[in-house]
């Protein structure tokens, strides 16, 4: 194995590492020892890639986004919008990386950039909504930065709800349920008619997603 | 002054200065002794009314709807459902109870009681969307459940990206546009028609608001 590449799989099991510590015991009370237990490394080799349990809050947030796949391309922008979430929630139910991530951003710790995923997802959003209101395919009144920022928020606070009441609900049908409560009120009706949302869509969506991450475009106003 | 009384205010002062404390430090770094100083209380005073930090943070999160004034009832049943988000988020904005009780209910605390609000705020929503389904303001398909779990979860979800986001966003506004979202896809286009969403009705649902507490009916599912 080449050096390169084994520096970026220590990396990846350092970060798998410390998203599992800071889900189980949140950022405050996790531990760096406990994460060097867990990822079974020495000091020295987390400190080559992570100088302190800051940057590595910051590296698991940061996954949020460029680890998630971008489905692929569709006839409609707004099944591409659509697939987007739920791919996002097929895949937080499994992913012990994502979970933290998402887990991080809703924990009250200042020094820690817990609003970089929230712009990050918003623009993905606002993007493919503008290309949809371009295609026609939205509702004369619909802002597309102001609906990324309803379903970006409203898909945050499902999850939160989602974990924290016993019995846990469904993720993916929770999600699935709010995509079909924001959708009736922007997409005009002949695109709703053939919009996919059934059941087994996020599953579906990882299994013809690309990995690379979207391009990005700079400068999106999310307020 | 009555000794009742008396107690009544101490334990309500204990409870904002807990809520400021745990609003600024979060649940773990909040100490027993921050909330003294800030209430000007002795120890005994405070053990009086709650046993420990975890009874004073479960205390906080039933403030949570609890203390949250009941919208006056109105023409539509529709109405009655966004007065109520619109009052909440009009008191979040200025009142550090509610907004620690929130932020509590975000917290990976395991020894605290989250979900209590949320099932709250889910049962209180079933019981106006049920109300509104019966007397046909409802589109046919909605489920008065699912569409209280969303909304509810939504609204989290929006108030923890408002404060998260810098600059942080204008969460009245945010929850305006919530509800216009939702209400599309839930509402007859006649009652639509009828609502009042304007950016001040928040205040103007304070300002008509009722004290007590909504009856509570039991055994409403929410899941």
């Amino acid at each position: 194995m080449a050096k390169q590449d084994r520096a970026i799989r220590t990396r990846r099991a350092i970060l798998e590492a410390a998203a599992i510590v800071f889900d189980e015991k949140g950022y405050r009370a996790a531990k760096l020892s406990d994460i060097l237990e867990r990822a079974k490394l020495t000091k020295g080799a987390l400190y080559f890639h992570f100088t302190s349990k800051e940057a590595l809050a910051n590296a698991v947030l940061d996954a949020q986004v460029s680890e998630t796949p971008v489905p692929s391309p569709q006839t409609y922008k707004m099944q591409e919008y659509v697939d987007m979430g739920l791919l996002f929630a097929h895949l937080l139910v499994s992913d012990p990386l994502l979970r933290a991530s998402v887990r991080l951003s809703l924990e009250q710790v200042p020094e820690i950039n817990r609003s970089s995923p929230y712009v990050e997802w918003v623009e993905r959003n606002t993007r493919v909504l503008t290309e949809a209101k371009e295609c026609g395919e939205l509702l004369l009144h619909v802002d597309p930065a102001e609906t990324a920022r309803i379903t970006v928020g409203a898909f945050g606070g499902m999850n939160a709800m989602v974990s924290t009441i016993t019995p846990p609900l469904d993720l993916e049908r929770e999600i699935l349920t709010l995509y079909r409560h924001l959708l009736a009120g922007i997409a005009v009706p002949s695109v709703l008619l053939r919009l996919d949302v059934r059941p087994d869509r996020g599953a579906q969506v990882l299994a013809e997603a690309v990995l690379e991450p979207a391009a990005v475009t700079p400068g999106v106003d999310i307020a």
